[in-house]
This record gives C-alpha cells, structure tokens and sequence, in this order.
C-alpha cells in the first residue's frame, strides 16, 4: 500500500465514520444476530493473496457487512445502556496520530514525549477535576526516592483497581519482614455497589479462588442512598485485624454502576484510622491503601458544583476516572493518579538488562522524575494514548467539558421529572448525573417478585423496538423498599448525540410498554 | 468540530502520517532530549476556552511541537532496538475505522460483531502458525460447558501472561476443595531468560513480593544456547511437590528477548508429566498450565519453514504472539489462544445483575459458543481491535506476511555472516529469526569485563550518531564462555522500511565504533 493509496482509503473511511456518527439516529440501536451468524458469514481460511482494498472496505464498511450487520451502536444518540462510551471527533483524530507514529512509551527513554505529554495531561485535568496537588506531578516536584504522585493513563478502571490493589498489598506486606509477610493473610474491602472489577481484580491477585470466596474480600453492605456503611467497614476491618489478617485495600466509589451511588471519601478515610487505631494495627506505611473508583462520576468533577465528591480525596493513595466514558475521548481512556509513586512502582517494577538504560524510573534528572510507565500497570508496551486526551481537552477547553456534562445532567433532571410525576413508575434512589433508575410502581396487591418481572419485560421490549437501549440491575439488601421491586430501570443518558427529544422518546418508549404488559 | 471539518483534518493528519512514516529516514532515530524538557514546553494549564485545530495539529505535527521533538522513532528502518513494532498503513486504517465506530466489546451482546469478527480472525491466524486445531473455535465448536478452545486479542502479552497464570492457578486449585485451595502454596516456573513480564505477573498475581522474591517462583536454568534446561525444571518441580507445594504454571518461550532462544516445548511437557508422576502429583485437571510465550518469534510461524517451534504445542494450554511486533500490526494486538476456555474464564468471569443479558459466556446458541470476552482477560472494555488485524491479513495475504518475514530473516543471515568474517566482533548464539546478537572479540589479555565496558561503548556511540539504534543485554550464567564477555550487542531487524542499506550502515556504525573504542 503506498502513501497515496493510503491517503485515500483513510480519506474513504473518514467519510465513512463522519456519515455513520452523523446518521446514527436511522438505525436500530440493537443488533439483532443470532449468536455464530456474522462468525459464519465470514470465510472459513484467511487469503492467500492479498485481497484488494475495494474488497475489504465493502465488508468492513458496508451494510450487509459482517461489521455493521451486527453492532449495538454505543454513539448511537439513544444508547441510554450501561454507562456511555463517548467518542468524539477530536477523540478520534488523536488515536488516528497515535496510530501513525507508532512509538512505544514503556520506558521514558523509548520515547521521551509519549511519557512527558502524558504526564502534563494527566497533570491538567487532576487541575480540572480538583484533586489534591498531591497526586500530580508538579504539585509533588522533587520529591526524593521515587515518592511523590502522579497520573497514568491505563485502558480501563479495571487495570487501575487492580494497580491499586496491588500497591496496596506490597505496601503493607513492604513494612513487615521474613515470616510475617505473607500474602495469605491480606484482606480487601469495598461495597457490595462497587464495581465488579474489584472482586475480579481481587481474584487475579490471589485473594480470591472466584466470584463467591469471601475469605478475604469483605463486601461492606450500603445503605438507603448505596453508599458503603463506613461503620461496618470499621468493624470488618477490626474484625480481621484481631483475626491476625491484614487490611491492604480499601475501595470507595464515586457513582456506582448499578445506581450511581456515592461513597462518603472523608467517612471511609475516617472508619480505616478508626478500625486500624482500634486494634493498635499498622499505621504509616503499611496503612490499606484507599482507591477511589471515579470511573464515571469522577467525569462530573470538572463542574464545581459536583466538587462535594472530592471531600476526603487528600486522604486516598490513588483514584481513577474514565474520560472515555463521560469526557468525550474514546476508549481506551481511564486516567489514574497516586500520591504514592513509590508503592506503586515498588509492585510491579521489574530491571532486566535489555531494558536498563541509565534514565529510570524514580531517578531525578535535574529535579523532574524520570517516569517509566511500564511500571505503573500490566501491560510493558504503550501507545501514545495522551494525543487523545490532549486533543479533546484542547479542543473542547473546560467550558465545553462542562457544558457537555451538564447537558447531560439537565436531561438527566428532565426524565427524572417525568418519572417522579408518572402513575406507571417511580424514581429510584438520589439522582445525581446522567443516570436515571426508576421501577414500575406496584400495583394494588401486586407483590415485588411480579413488579421485578415487568420490569425486565418492559426494558426488553423497549430494547427490542431498536428505538433505544436500556439495562436492569437488581438492588441490593440495603437498597431494597419493602412490598417495592428490586429490579431497576437504568437509563443513563450520556450519548454525544443526545437531545432532548432522545430522552422523551425513551420515556414514551417505557410509557408504552408499561402500558402494554398484562 | 463538524464532519467537514473532521474530514478535513482528518485529512492533515493522513497527510502527516504518509509523510512522516515515508521520510522517517532523514530523522535521528533517538530522541535527544533531558528528562523534563517536554513537560517544560507544554503550558502548565490547559485552556479554559477551545483552541482552534490550527494550533492544536501546530504542536501535534510540527517539527518543534512536544510531540516530534521528543520521539524515539519506532517505525525508523534504522531502529534496532528491542523488538519491532510493526505499524503498517492496513494497521493504521483498521484502527482509525476502530476508533469511529466506538463499540464497546465487552460482552457478546453488547456488539456482537465485535466479538465474532474477533473469533473468526484469530481462528484464521490459529490456522497461518500451524496451531493445534484444540486451539480454536471452529476445531471445539459444540464443546460443552464451556469447554473448548479459541483465542483472544489482549493488549500485551504481559496481560496474555498473567491470564495465563491466573488460568492455571485457578485450574489446579479448582480441583482441590476446602484448606487444601492454599493460594499461598503455588508455585510458578519458567526460565531465567524468560521476559520480565513473568515475573510481574508473578507479583501482580501474588506470588512474589518483588522481583527478587523467589519463593514461589522458580527461575529455571538455561543451557548454552539459551533454552530452559527441562531436567532442572522436573527436578524443581518434584521438589516442591515433595515439600507440600503446588506447581500451577509453566511459562516457556519461544524467542527469548535477550537473544532469541527458543525452549523446547514438547520437552517441557514432558518433564511437567515426569515430575508429577514421579512424585505422584496432581493429574487431570490439576495439571499446570503450560503457557507458550512466543510474542516475537510466533510471527515466524506463518512461514513453514520456522514450524519447528510448533512440536510439542498441542501439549500447551495456551499460547501467545504479537502481531504488533512482526506481522505489520500496529500496537495493541497480542493473540491468545487457549484450549481450556473453562478455566481461563473461570478464574476471571463475574456476574453482576447490569451485565446479565441472558446470552453469556458458555451457553450454547445452537451449537455456537457465546464468548464474553470481558472473561478473557483483565479489561472490562474493549475494542474492535481484530479490524486492525483483519486489514493486515487481508491486505497482505498469507504470501505477503511469509514473505515480510524471510525479507527479515534473509537481512539477518547476511548481518550473521559479516559478524563472522569480523575481526572486531563475534556473533553469539544461534541467530534464528531477525534477531543478531554480536559482542567485541576479546582482545589478547583483555579481561571479561573489558570487553563488556566496550560493548556497552559501541552501543552508546551507535545510538548517540542518531543513525540507528540498538540495546545490549547481558547473559546469563548458563550462556557464559570463559573469557569472553556477557554484556551482547542485539541488532533487531524487523522495522517495516528496514532494507539492506540499512542493515550495511549500521554495521559500518558498528565497525567504527568497534575501531575507535580505546
């Protein structure tokens, strides 16, 4: 493929996605394939030859392709499932520059500017988001051994929680010496709302054999709101030390994914000195390590009035949030920073030969930390995922950030109006971003179990209308009402594309089909 | 940003990237930059108000911007360092239709195209390296309970790795049942010239504190050609088996980082069956997982010629490869495939309530497995990233890729015999794929050490010339000769631009190095 032809070919596709973003609303949001139909549509052997461009562009781009024959359209302006994806223009360009240059910034020395553009945008927006000066770069400048903060783009939340549990165990475990430094004994905790990338992130690391051992993983119950009840975290927490187990991490969300629930930082910070005074455990460096899940919420901080979250957030060795989901820069995207550097780094770094270069992480180069990211996460090889970030933040300055989220957040309000003032459902928990949960209401005699039941039906026939897509979660005990569902309702409005008429359609959707359940 | 204007500029970076990637020659392949320099250039806030593209593509783009002055560049056919990442124009224009789109592939249901197209295209490149048939979709199809084989695109094979660990952890204690599910008592192998990523996957997974901490983790010997020597690793294992441990995981490797060796598989199969027999050990399904690492020299398998490494897979349980190092894939595309679905997605699949879609992992839909690839791997998120990597196979065609790789091989062979007819230096090991591993020939009376300091000279002063760029390595124990030395100079040929000027000039770099060292 010489330059030319690969100028027009991108140019084709170019047209391609700004045609496909820009009609999305024609199409059904839901793919409807029965599973192996696009695995059988495709040719059993791979070409010997190659084939030409005319050839590959016609399946991957055209209608009756195996690609866009069956995708659910996430940018789809009524994609009001899960939590959004948001693409954007200017997202897209900068993974198309990444593509192009094709450096890899394991190592600061393997590409100087892929490491540094990184830290200055994730320096950037901790501003924009106003977290501690603590987890940046420039706030903690100087320090010594390794210390200090900063951020890392990783590839999702899940990467980052398990970075933190990680550090977490290796900082405890670090500050103890032969024997009684086994991994065995260590205990993480977080809410039954948490995501569930905290227990799998407990089970990659050895704490738990599957989904259900809860030998060492503590799934604090919530309250009314969903938020972790930071009491029973203290006692769990004294509970285990007196059992001779060690707390190593501590997770608290911003926004749950079931209900968008909102954990008290300060509170949580509070119940981890209490229990580990209370028992006379480990204090300074082996305290647990307290993760902060911001993955969606945390996008909201860049609006002073959703700042009430950061209380605490001076008290926590690292937090994440996902400017993929809500800050219009494509996936993969989830920023993560630390106030520990060293711990974090101290767990994963690893120093053959062929990776010495005499630039290294933690090293001082007149000041400025030499950071080699390899160590910051799983995965060794990186891409130059900053140009992204570093596009949309440019691109949409932080008005446009901000405006982009409370559009969102006023739409958000309109719907839970609608609900609040409906006779067919009602509004579940506090409503505070883009994510709107609401239940049928039950009907005279009707008991929860048949409420739960047309709940699942009605957002499966909405789904299947191709005219929206929503998800259900189920509550957990603490959230649970008595004689009222636990089945909830998400919709969670996010789109790039959304307006207003997508939002009232979704509730005439859901109207209607309340009405037609038997 | 409108789709004309994102057509547009779209356009400019097309441009840029044609140009760039066609003229990488006339630029030092370094970066030249102190540590801080970039970060210095770069405001110390981002813009509360949108900047136009003009400025924003100025510094993406332009010469002087924080991007291109601190590039080491990757794609540079003087690049010889490490190994390869092979970004090509099919890669890049797979990405950039990637980005567009913004599914997000977590689940089946959540697009099912993006999980099919995966399985299609990985059971199409099962099929190019001459993998078991155990290894795919289509050779299981209709497995039960989830049984079965196929494969997955993870980021790295760091992440391919640690599944792969977590995957084998899970397998053998799944088999056991109350006390005796210790996680603390497992025990991972691989050998000393293994990657690194071993050993991360070791502490992210749990069993080592750092990466000295070898108490559950066995770094195995190699002989004089770098292979792991099998009779050490059944000693080690009978060992452990013997004083109460429990061998988990496996990891062989075919191309080693430091010097290309290559472990002989089906002799490590063997000595796994020899040791837990020998101690009567776990059998069945408690076997330990044997892992095949063959990130670089895998790509070599498309060629007939390289199938030698294939003996013995069929006794793995899963294998990786990165067609971003040598199949013209650009980076992130490592391919993994396992024959034992059931416990890779048994360690790490998790269930909550807003994930569940009545069509998941395991259940059958007619015979076809229903793949949530969220199971496979760490990430909950994911992308299309199979398009990348159905472009490329497409576009080149099976005769393409073969013949990308002998154009390697045939530049490394010539670069192998001039390294012999030197006086200046001598080629070490057995050179197989595109890797060439050199040192200076002792001199008369010069100690080991001598040598080592010279050839960690040359390597600078190649480096510093900006003409190309390479990295030494150091070998380990079982690779020493006396009197020669340890420290080896590797020249990686595998850049997509590299020809056979390049290859001359870096040699007549080397020479003159080697000629002007004191």
């Amino acid at each position: 493929m010489d330059p030319e032809e690969f100028r027009r070919r991108g140019g084709e596709i170019l047209d391609f996605i700004a045609g496909y973003l820009s009609t999305l609303e024609t199409r059904r949001v839901r793919a409807e394939v029965r599973p192996g139909e696009i695995f059988a549509r495709m040719p059993e052997h791979a070409p010997e030859r190659s084939e030409g461009w005319d050839a590959i562009l016609k399946d991957a781009m055209g209608e009756d392709g195996p690609v866009l024959s069956g995708l659910t359209h996430w940018q789809h302006p009524s994609f009001f499932g899960y939590f959004p994806a948001s693409t954007s223009y200017p997202g897209v360009l900068g993974d198309l520059l990444c593509s192009g240059l094709g450096v890899i910034g394991m190592l600061w020395a393997t590409s100087p500017s892929c490491t540094e553009v990184e830290m200055r945008v994730l320096d950037w927006l901790a501003e924009w988001l106003g977290l501690p000066g603590s987890f940046t770069f420039s706030g903690t400048m100087g320090s010594e051994g390794g210390g200090g903060g900063g951020g890392v783009i990783q590839g999702t939340a899940s990467e980052a929680t398990l970075s933190a549990l990680v550090a977490g165990r290796w900082r405890v475990l670090e500050a103890m010496a032969g024997e009684a430094r086994r991994t065995e004994r260590v205990v993480a905790y977080t809410s039954e709302q948490a995501h569930s990338s905290v227990m799998k992130a407990a089970m990659v690391a050895g704490l738990a054999h599957d989904a259900n051992d809860r030998s060492r993983v503590r799934l604090i119950a919530v309250d009314g709101t969903g938020a972790m009840r930071t009491e029973l975290l203290r006692e769990a927490m004294e509970r285990d030390v007196r059992a001779g187990l060690k707390p190593v991490f501590v997770c608290a969300t911003l926004g749950t994914t079931g209900t968008g629930a909102v954990d008290d930082v300060e509170g949580v910070a509070r119940a981890i000195d209490g229990a580990m005074e209370g028992v006379g455990g480990a204090r300074g460096s082996a305290r647990p390590w307290l993760h902060v899940d911001a993955a969606y919420a945390g996008c909201a901080m860049v609006c002073p009035e959703f700042r009430w979250m950061n209380a605490g957030l001076e008290r926590a060795d690292s937090f994440c949030v996902n400017p993929h989901k809500w800050l219009l820069t494509n996936f993969d995207c989830d920023c993560f920073w630390t106030r520990d550097r060293r711990s974090l780094t101290g767990s994963m770094a690893i120093r053959p030969a062929y990776l010495r270069n005499g630039r290294e992480d933690g090293e001082e180069g007149d000041g400025f930390p030499v950071v080699d990211y390899r160590d910051w996460h799983v995965p060794l090889g990186r891409r130059f995922r900053s140009l992204k970030l570093w596009f949309v933040m440019r691109h949409y300055g932080l008005e446009g950030l901000r405006a982009h989220i409370r559009g969102h957040v006023r739409l958000a309000g309109m719907l839970e109006g609608l609900v609040a003032a409906s006779e067919r459902f009602e509004p579940v928990g506090e409503r505070r971003f883009g994510l709107v949960c609401l239940r049928p209401r039950a009907r005279a005699g009707e008991k929860a179990e048949g409420v739960d039941e047309r709940a699942r039906w009605i957002v499966e026939r909405v789904n299947a209308s191709g005219r929206a897509l929503l998800i259900h979660t189920a509550l957990p005990e603490g959230m649970a009402e008595p004689g009222r569902g636990r089945v909830v309702i998400r919709v969670s409005i996010g789109s790039p594309g959304v307006e207003e008429r997508h939002v009232r359609e979704v509730w005439r959707l859901l109207e209607e089909a309340a009405g037609a359940v038997s």
